[in-house]
């Protein structure tokens, strides 16, 4: 049996002494002009190769920077997509050198589908690759799930989870501003749509809780849900929580303090604001003009910030 | 500027004198011997590229089977997922066989994110693949997608939609049986949340309304939904109903009767009671031991089953 996903990840964090998850959200467009080596035009004008190239260059430099102060990372499956399967090739190849590296791994694919079709998925997403042509890969240590389908169609996640030694982050209350009119609807007894969502998944978390008392079936709640947090967390009392929306998207680490339990149990993701570090005008004063620079010194403030209202 | 995608989609099911779409599910396991060259043990036993082959070998026969009699096609990405990035790269090429082949395609991939993850999930899986290291690969007419995270997080796939003359089949009532606890909760205001959904997204499907009075956002609705049929129709009157269910699940052709509207607005969609007709003792009785006779048999029942209900 594959040691239980939540003990590994609790001892991920502990070892590197944050609870902080990169988010990999490669965007040729904001990419530094030096990750471009036949030059940004090709990439940016219509090239696929030439795209996929800059941002495999781009990803190894920025894993390899992270790697030392964060405990895990989250592939956005969309970017990689977004270049049918030469893309999806590299988000494999990519995640196998965060593997590599010693990086947890969240493979962001918000799969969700019913019977033998979610097991499909899980078979693809979660599972250890037997089925693969090529050792250059590596399946994800846990995924995104979309639940709106209903519990049922968790199951075979659950399962492959189980097997394997994987974990869950099933979508609970998202960071976005349109989120509300779908997930905080009130319903009859009183509850929010989420809040109904969470109490039912609490059932299911248990049924995944490790030798450290955390469960593989985490939630996703926006670090920019304030109103809902204490809420969530009293509902899913054993779910580590991963908490999108630190950074660019304007949650701060006061705002996450909610989520935490004894200084465990949630994983604060950011994506731009570490990746595009550069860009910001208060990170490049500090640290200069070398992107490389500028993701590490990202990361360490984050990670300073985060410490503040853990020891608070 | 591209034709509107539902104007196509109508004029294809007027063509083809069938509301039929043909789900495309490639299971291992359930497909027949003989397409299978190398031996079925190879493809069932962890060699992903027997897998993909026999997958190749059955899907182009079943299309070529199927173009005569129906107007379209879903793919399930879930089974080519399971297969990784050569898993994904047949999906495409299969996607540009049925476009060959005079059928439209729906990609059910049920995809969802936010902001700019959603544009990207769009340009891969909708856009003109000008991206495309490869000419063999034709993008889907139109998705499935996933609308749990917020009607602001749909933008992006109807901008793309509108651009590229591609449509959307939202899920807004699936056909499992545990969908009922999450989308048939009653609100406070007495809807049930699908209703809700059904409302909100009826306001988008205006904007995409094409020349025979249908909208380009399309709407997935279990046909085995028979008690929440006539009050989503009328929430969505401009909507197509894409209605998976038909056969294996247990939905018959009266259940779909409420979906239609002077007897168009709906795609009923049958997936293993087609491709794995040749295991129906029933159709194998009619049609004998030929495979690809019973599918082609089990399509023209279907047809017929439903032209009785279209013309009642």
């Amino acid at each position: 049996m594959s040691e239980n996903f939540a003990d590994r990840l609790i001892g991920a964090i502990e070892k590197k002494g944050s609870p902080i998850c990169v988010g990999i959200d490669p965007i040729i467009a904001s990419m530094p002009d030096a990750v471009f080596r036949g030059g940004r035009e090709k990439a940016d004008g219509g090239d696929p190769q030439a795209a996929i190239d800059a941002i495999f260059e781009f990803t190894t430099r920025v894993l390899k920077i992270v790697a030392p102060h964060v405990p895990c990372v989250k592939f956005q499956s969309a970017y990689f997509e977004q270049y049918h399967w030469e893309g999806v090739e590299a988000y494999y190849n990519l995640i196998q050198e965060a593997a590599e590296l010693g990086l947890m791994v969240i493979g962001d694919v918000k799969r969700g589908d019913i019977g033998s079709t979610a097991a499909a998925y899980a078979a693809g997403h979660l599972a250890e690759p037997e089925m693969s042509a090529s050792d250059e890969m590596a399946t994800p240590d846990a995924i995104t799930v979309n639940p709106m389908l209903g519990l049922d169609t968790l199951e075979p996640f659950v399962k492959t989870a189980g097997e394997f030694g994987k974990g869950l982050f099933v979508l609970v209350r998202t960071s976005n501003a349109g989120s509300a009119e779908l997930q905080d609807v009130k319903l009859a007894d009183g509850r929010t749509w989420s809040e109904m969502l969470a109490e039912k998944l609490a059932t299911v978390a248990e049924g995944l809780v490790g030798g450290r008392g955390w469960s593989s079936l985490g939630a996703v709640v926006g670090a920019t849900q304030t109103h809902t947090m204490i809420s969530l967390r009293q509902r899913l009392p054993k779910s580590i929580f991963l908490l999108p929306g630190y950074g660019t998207q304007g949650a701060t680490a006061e705002m996450t303090r909610h989520a935490f339990r004894d200084g465990l149990g949630a994983l604060v993701s950011a994506s731009r604001s570490i990746l595009y570090a550069h860009k910001d005008a208060k990170i490049a004063a500090k640290y200069g003009t070398d992107w490389e620079r500028c993701v590490e010194g990202a990361v360490i403030e984050m990670k300073q910030d985060l410490a503040g209202v853990l020891a608070s």
